[in-house]
Parts: C-alpha cells; structure tokens; sequence
C-alpha cells in the first residue's frame, strides 16, 4: 500500500486518474491539490465520485506532497518542473503526465514549449514513461516522463518496423484522430458542444508538440533520423485516438508476416493487443481501458503498409499509463487496477 | 463461486452482463448461447472482451443450460417462458431480463405483449427483482424478473413520495428521456446514427409496455389505484435514462424535507444516492454504473414536486440490476462486482 | 428593398440571422456590430460565411445604425433598452432577440432579470413577437420583442387549449428539451462537448427567466391566472427544442377531435404545422427551419392531454421568427426567405 | 422550367435531391419512384417535406420517366445501367449519381463491382461529372456519372498539383474521413448510433470501390500512372467529408505559392473556394451546401505537402453536384439553386 499525491486534480487526465486510483488495492489517496477549488469536496465537483473519493481539494503544498510516496502531476505544461527538485529531495517519486520530462534535449524542450526548463539536470534522469520501450528503467525511476497521448499511439504502431528495419524512416506519416477530451477541460468557444459535435477538422498542421516527441522517440529505436509527417485532428467523440500509419516497407511484405512480427514485438506486453492481419480495430473497443490495439494492412499487396493504432487518449494516453508506470515503479502487477473491460456500447 | 449461464448474449443487455461477470469474483461463466453466432468466438463478435471473455457462443441446449447454478435471460420477450419450467425442474435459478415474469396478471400480460404466456402459474411465484422493495424475497426467489429500465428510474423516484402518501395517486407525470440503446441491437433505420443522432423525439405515446408494470409497481407501494402518463423519449446518446417526474403534494413541503425523506427511505440502498436539494443528477454520473441518483424539487414553493432520477438503462436498468439480484440470491455482498466509477468524461 | 443593422453579431442568434438575410431579396444588410470583434471580417469569423456576407464587424455607433429602416438585437439581455430610445428618435424601427421588452411589467422584468429597467415606458408600446397572436400589431411596431425559444414552442402548443377553455389553467407541465446552441456561443466549461456530449440532465428547475415570459402569453390568452411548472432540459444534439406539454382537459376528447381544433386555430399560420393525430414529431423536421410542428396526444383516453411540439431554437426559436416579424413590420410576405426545407439528415 | 425524374427517392441522396429540387426555380419535380413505397406520400415518410414536395412514390415505369427531359438514379448501383439504353431511346437525359457509369473501363468496373455491365457501350460517351474538370462536356452530355463522395475531396484536393507537375505521382495517400450519411439509409447494426457514435474506426482498407474512380481520375489529368493508397474512416457526425492528402512535392515549395496555384486553378468553380495558406477547413463551414473548401500545408518546410479538402458527402458529394450538372447540361446558371449558405451551428 502506497500514500499518493496528485496534483491538479481538476482536468480530464485528473479525474481519470482518480477514477482508476479510487479501485486500486495497493493505493491509498492521500491529498489532492487545485488552487483553484481548494477547499471544495472532490465528489461536488465531480459528482460521479461520490461514494468513491472523500476528499477535498488542497491548495499545492510542498510539506504534504512531501509525505507520499508518489506524486502525479496531472498540471499543465511547465508545473512539475518547479516543484520536481523539491519532492525529490524529500524522496518522493514523480509521474508527469505533462510535458516537461518527456523531451531529452532541453533547448528543443524550450523552443516547441515556449518557456526556459526550470530543472534541465533532470532530463537525464528522467525516464520516458512508455513502458512497452522502457520497461526495466521504469522500475527504479524516480522521474517519469509520461508520454503524450499521440505519441503513444504512434509509437506502438511504429516500433516494430522501425526496430526491425522493414521500413525507410523517411517519408513517415502519422493522420491521427483524437476525441475532444485530448483538448482538456478549459473553457474554450472551439470546444463546444455546439461547435465541435457534428464537425471534423484538422489542426495544428504547421506543427505539433507532440512531433519532436514522437520523434524523439521513433529515432531512438531507429538508430538513425526518422522523417515524420504528423497531422492532428479533431473527431466529435469524447475518448479515443485512432493513428493510421503510412510507412514504404523495405521489402515486399504481407499484411499476415507483418502482423506475425508486432504480435512478436509485443508478446510480454498486458496492454497491446495485436489483431488478426487486415482487421479494422475501433476506438470504443479500448474505451475506458488501457488497450492499445492495433492491426496492420499492407493494401493491393504494394510497398505502403498501414497501421491502425487505437488507444483511449484519456487511458493509455494518460492517467492509465501512469498507474502502468506506477505499478512497475512499486513492484505491483503491472496490469493491477487496470483490468476492466471497455464500456461498449 | 457459481457456474452461470446466458441465453441470449449478443444484444446489449447480453453485452453488457459479459462486462460485468467479466470481473466478478463469485462467477464461472459457463455457457453463452446464440443461435445465429453459435460457433463464433464471443470476442470475435465483441472484439472489447478479447482477453476477458474466452467463450464460444452456442446453439441454447437445455442439458448445458441445466448445469449452471443460474441462467439469466438477455432474450426478446417470450423466451425465457418457454424454458423457465425444464429449467427449473434441474434446479437452476433464473433472472430474466426480458418481460415475461414482470406482470403477476397474465391477462394483462397477454394484452401488452400480444401473445399467449407459456408458464402463468408461475407469474405468481416470480419475484419482481427491485430491491429497493423486494430485497428479502429475491434472497430466496428461484425466479426473479428483472425489472425494465423505464420502471427502474420511474419507481425509484416516485415510491417514497406514495409510501408515505405525500403526493395526490392521481395525475402522475413520468417525463422519460432513454439513450438510444434501450431500444436494442437490432438492425432497424431509425435507430440509425444519420437518423437519431441530432434528432429528438416522443415516441409510443398513446402506449407502452412499460406503463402498466409502473403501474402495478406504484400501485403495490401505494397500496391503491394510481394514474400515471408515460411519455418516453429517444434522446441522441447512446447510455443514460432521465425520468423527470411530477406530482401534486397533498400538503405543502419544501425540497429540503422531502429530500432527507428520501433519503431515509433509501438509506440501506447501496446503489440509490439521493442528492442534495434542488440538484440536478447528470446522467453521466452514472454511466456505467448500478447507481440511481436522485434529487427533489418543489419549485416556486408550489404543491408540484418534481422529482429527477436518472440511472444507466443499461446498468442499473438491466444487467447491473440482474447482477445485484444474483449477489442477493447466492448471498453475495449486494454490491459484489458492481462498484465501479462512472466514465467521466 | 430595406437596409438592416445587427447590434451583436457574433453569438449563435446573430450567425443566425446572417445566414437567413443574406439569402433574402428585400433586406441589404448595411452595418453589423461586435465591440470584441471590430475591425474583423465576419467571414474571417464564419468561414461558412464566405461568399455570402461580405461585411466587417464595426464597434456599435448610433449614427450608423441610426441610418437603417431596422435594426435587430442579436445581444445580451439588457443591451436593446439602452439604445433603444436613441434609434427610435431616429425613426428606426427594433427587433429585440434578447428578453428586455419581453415582459410588460417592469417589475416583474427587474425581479428575474436581475437589473434595473432602462426604459420600462417602452414596454406598453413594445409588441410581442409571436406572429400567430400578435400578426396585425406586429405590422405597426416599431419595437417587437422577439420571444425566447422556450416560450416560443410552449405556447403554440398550448394556446389552442387555453383559447378554446378545452383545459384547467392549474398544474399544468411543460417539459421541455433543449439543444445546447440554445445556451449560447460563450466559453463554459458545462457546454464543452466533452461535457455535453453523451450527457442528459435538467437544469434550472427551481427558476427559468422564460417562466413568467410563458406565464405572462398563456394568462393573455386564457384570461385568468395559469400556473405552469416548468422544466428546461440539456439534450446532447445541437439545434432543435422539443415541449412535452401536459394538461388536464375539463371534458374527455380524443386525440383526432383535439388535433382538427388545432389544425383550425394554425390555418393561417405559414409556420405551425399541425400533424395527423397521434404523431410524433421530431426536431430534425424543422432543423434549420422556422416550422414548428405540433402533435395531440390523449394517452388511453384518459383526461390528460399531451402536447408535442418541436422547433429549431434558432429559427423559429430566435432568427427566423425575428425575419418572419421583419417581413410582417415592412410588409413582406410572411414566409419571405424562409421557406428552406430542413436538413435530413 | 424542366421536367425531373427521380428514380430511387428513399436513400439520402434521393431524399437530398429532393430537398434542393424543391427550390429549385427551373425544376419541375414530375415522378419519384421507389418499389418499396409505392403509393405512399413522400411527406409521409420524410415529414420534414411536408409542404415542400407534393409528390406519390411510384413503382418505376419507363413510360412515365421517359416523359422526363431529366432522370436522376439515386439507386444502388446495377440499377441506372439496366433502364439507361431505353431511357435514351426516348430523348430523356441521365444523371446517375451510383458507380454504373464512373469508370470507363467496363472489365475494371465488373471486378470491382461484381457484376456484369449492362451496357458497357455507353461507359465511352458518358461523361465523368465532376465540373471543374469536364464542365464543357457536361453541358452536352446525355449521360452523365456523378462522381463518389471520396472522389470529388480527393481529386479535386490534388488536381492542381499534379497538373501542374509539382508532385510525383507514386505514393500518394488519401486519408479520409466520412459522416456515416456516407454508408446510406439502410438497417444495419454496424450503422446504428449505439455502435457508431463515439466511435472511430477505418474501413475497408483493403481495398474501397472508390479507388480505382479516384486512379481513373488522377491518371487521366497527370497523363502518367499514379500510385495512391486510400484509407476510408467513418467519424461520429452525420454529414461531412474531410480528406487529407499527401504528397511529395518535387521541388521545395512553401503553402503561399501552392495556394495561389491552387487559386488560380479554380478560379472560375463557384464551387470550390481556396483558403489562405495554412488554414484548416472544418467540415461544418460546407455543411448543406455544394462548397469545397481547400487548404494547403507545407509542414516544417518539407517536402510532403498536405492538403485539406472538405464538402458534404451529400451535396458536393452526391445530390448537389448532380443539381450543379443538371444546370450544366440544360444551360441554367452553374450555381442556380445551390447558394445556401451552410446550417452552423
């Protein structure tokens, strides 16, 4: 049984996190933080937890943060990187589920994220939270950077071509589509109901944070640069990213051989899910879930291969991954807490 | 642990009884059966059970059927009836989620549904599986009838008010707006996506099945004749049940009042939360879940109380309640496997 | 050939009338106003715009409205009362799509709206814009109040009752639906698709500003005091009201009799649109239309009438009754402009 | 003032047609056959044309089209191609807004249909109706192939550049993103909006009937080969098609240059409106109306240019379109009828 911290409890990653962390055995929630709501029952805000948190919002401090044994930063851009040092120093350990660790090089980091690092030693240290790649460091991590929803979704769909050299690293491109959660819970006119249901569109084409992290992270496992082109866009669902990949193979390849080999690459991993060749996986099967399900397609038997790549943006994209990593962080099952099937219809 | 069996697992209240015997810890699930997909995998059909489920559908066969401890019926009306008595004769408990054991009237029965009832002597041992009124009887009942979602949001919200005989039995208003899948998995064009989404509408106004097992319901409670209008209604999401009720107050009486009546009233309910005052219960604070959440209002200190109840038709209004009324039956823990948050957002 | 002004033009009902008088032949429209927007191209705003509104937004100026035959309001409460007496002077005539000269009673007015009257002498002369009451005052005034959509949908559906003396004035219930365009074009983190969406709930049950507007227009035409409960609902669609309407009739009467008086009362109404007994209209009917379309219940011939009736809370609800008056006041043909046929799906 | 013919009015682009038809000033709507509902009222079964279309389905009967100057076939596909020799025979003109008469390759057109040709004489006259490209032929064609949905986003998002030689033409994808008004009005469980809503899935990956009109196309204008993989999605709305379409560019060229090309190109399609560089079209912005809407990306200076094209399925895309030939063919204004602007919210 571990005493955990979250704070920013108050956007979507948040409350999923409370929502998964509130059925979890080997977790006790120990405080809570909004400066916004301090002072506020968790369960008035988010009516639906009623009966599962008996909490109130905190304003963030570092002296009762400092007495968990985990912290999860559920904050925006640039929020865990101030208080890091100090939490650490106190021998807490620390899951980001923003930005601020996930990027290696510090002045990339500054550039796509607009603002200086306030702890750049630490990006070293921290270890990218994707634990299908990163598994073992994660164990005895006391930083981990958890990934962006697209990028998680991208890189499972990639990985197993790219490690094995079956595709050209130029050339990539990632059409991805992501439920309006991913935007968060901000109020915001382009968000709303009556302007985003029933309408789809693309975004953010010039350029994505999530592209040098994707990157970053295709390049890894590359050994070398990978091109990518990466295009975003909005679909009037609440959860759920669907990646479709589009990647030259090397070598003429059928959809069968190439599923053999992810269903290979991916044979210890509890949260990816290999379909049989040619199948069209459909977000609402991972709905709520931390699946990643994915399936592979090489079409009129030509040298493009497709991957298809869902995941639910809020889960595996986010507060899921982060009981994942916390999981291997303390030693419990990996899959603990995470086991329940997806909400369809 | 029980071995159970379902007849008639591919609709929606099939489905959904997968989900959540998926994760009981009292349950083997034995057999599934479908004439149409006998032969198929169940997460072929259902590719969010692959990993969870790992049975096959089969052709129903009573001799299979007849191992079980407990077969539940997830089968269009006159199904159950037909197999409920050779059933019986081997000792398994049936909880139907269908209509045919809900009126203990055959002849009222047989006006609504339209055909003849195969087992009437049985309509009077069948016990009406509402908990919330009949928790000690459906401890023993060899046969239960799981109650409709309708009748569940409906007699949830009124029943206090006509126990204590605070309201006027006369006149009752049950303004009902459903999720579109209450009404099925079923090929059908209205209920397509281009034909209900955006859409709202009324429907079977001059009549619904539901109607006279509300009916029968209250009137038990009330202990006399009770008038009621039912108007149901298709509203563009795909989970959720909100009753909006009306009723004229014998003697005056605040919000305030009537909600700690309630709440009084349902203080041994696990799965009835009855909100404060003048709240308005969302239904996605339910979604998913067994839960009803309940709020009382008397608006412009009038003698119309207005009553909102909003439960997950599918959950509560099905299979969550037909897997409550087994945790009774085999003396489980009521809320055995049925706890879990809502998915928000 | 008129030329029009639009104080307002950047929320849902202004966006509305842009698109309806754009394509009508008598109106030039001369000046539109946004303070927060001045100087922007409106169909740098509203893409969907171009080609067809080839206007800038200005900061509001009473010499360049005061050169218009008419101006609407497309604002927040409270703005049209300010300016009003100024435009008048000028002999321009008003449209109010906003709720300021609503109400004749300036301190009922002031009780539910929350603000002192600007000029409660405008009220008397002010005419209610409801064309199926008021069509021949309508056509002399010079400021019409256009009603809410709301009070729009609930009193078609009940005037012919209330006309006739068919119903009791007392208990009666309107049970309304709304799409989430009705709350408005404003950053709210309750109309965020990821809140709304696949989320049904009521909402301002003790107290709806439309409540004494609908009290107020029954009382006129019944002649006596009516009490009204009143319940505005969130439905997850954009566009489209749906009132379920519910009285109780002093003499029994059927569906088919009741449904031939309402097809009386309408016939020479352009936009009511009374359908055969025992239907069931649905809002995507009139989406994007100024049609409302009425039902007659009378459910198991018992004494309760039920009344369905849909709108387009944007059209008939705001826009387009205000063109409909528009046409009226400059003696148009009633239908002038607004004769689309809605978009099915 | 033309005499019209509709064979098939009971899909969505029958009953689209018959919405712009109804307001179309030189369109005479003469018969609207459907087997399936003959002899009821078109307003019956789409009450939203009450008032707009006085018209009685009728069983198909060559003696009445064949009195039509125009028959439009908004059937399955196999059905224009059986009545088209004798609808000729009589001096009637064809619109045919399925497959028969798209590809010009009758052996390609019977192993992507499955199905014999009828009159595989006439696929060497008809004309491919997509205007920007054939208009001149379109004026003087008696048959004319009203192209697929997905082809007219894709081809008229990469005509301009491979005209003009800017891209290389192997390696082109096509992701594309339809409203489920795209799968047609037919009971389907796949369809329905308990499986489709909040739900995002890819289809047919394999292999779409769409593409070899889109090759057909794209080969016809780059006069070479062109290789293009095609990836149909279905996204939760109603209408709308988004595709996004790479390439890569043969020499560097930034979105400014591009998007002037692409201005250029089209500067004479009321149709099709280019705009500024890096914009993001939204499906919305054309809903309802015959637009596309066009813009052009170079992300990050590279070489893959990515284009964004958007239309409703339904009017650019199928019955629009066909209304914007109907006016070719018998010299109307090219815009006649089609200059709504779009339903938005």
């Amino acid at each position: 049984m571990i005493s955990v911290g979250i704070v920013g409890g108050t956007g979507y990653t948040g409350v999923e996190l409370l929502r998964l962390l509130a059925g979890h055995p080997e977790v006790r929630l120990r405080v809570i933080t909004s400066r916004a709501e301090a002072g506020r029952r968790v369960d008035e805000l988010f009516p639906g937890l009623r009966g599962h948190v008996d909490l109130v919002f905190e304003a963030p401090d570092v002296e009762a943060l400092g007495a968990c044994d985990l912290v999860f930063f559920a904050t925006p851009n640039g929020t865990a990187m101030t208080l890091a040092e100090d939490l650490l120093a106190r021998g807490v350990r620390l899951i980001d589920l923003a930005a601020d660790f996930r990027l290696r090089d510090a002045a990339l980091w500054e550039q796509w994220y607009g603002m200086p690092h306030a702890c750049p030693g630490l990006l070293e240290e921290a270890v990218y939270g994707l634990p299908e790649v990163h598994r073992e460091r994660i164990r005895t991590a006391r930083v981990v950077a958890n990934p962006g929803c697209y990028p998680t979704a991208v890189q499972l769909g990639l990985l197993p071509l790219l490690e094995a050299d079956w595709i050209e690293p130029e050339g990539l491109i990632a059409d991805c589509k992501s439920g309006i959660s991913g935007a968060g819970r901000k109020a915001s006119v382009p968000l709303l109901e009556a302007e985003a249901a029933e309408n789809f569109k693309a975004y953010a084409v010039p350029g994505h944070r999530h592209l040098p992290e994707i990157r970053q992270g295709l390049e890894a496992v590359a050994g070398r640069p990978v091109s990518l082109t990466f295009v975003p866009h909005l679909t009037p669902m609440i959860r759920g990213i669907h990646a479709t990949l589009y990647a030259r193979l090397r070598e003429p390849a059928d959809a069968a051989t190439l599923t053999e080999r992810f269903a290979r690459r991916y044979a210890g991993a509890p949260f990816v899910d290999v379909l049989p060749p040619e199948s069209h996986p459909e977000t609402r099967t991972v709905r709520g879930t931390n699946q990643c399900r994915i399936a592979v397609h090489v079409p009129q038997g030509g040298r493009t291969v497709v991957v298809l790549s869902v995941i639910d943006n809020l889960v595996k994209g986010a507060a899921g991954q982060a009981v994942q990593n916390m999981n291997l962080m303390f030693g419990f099952p990996e899959t603990l807490g995470l086991m329940q099937p997806p909400l369809v219809p």
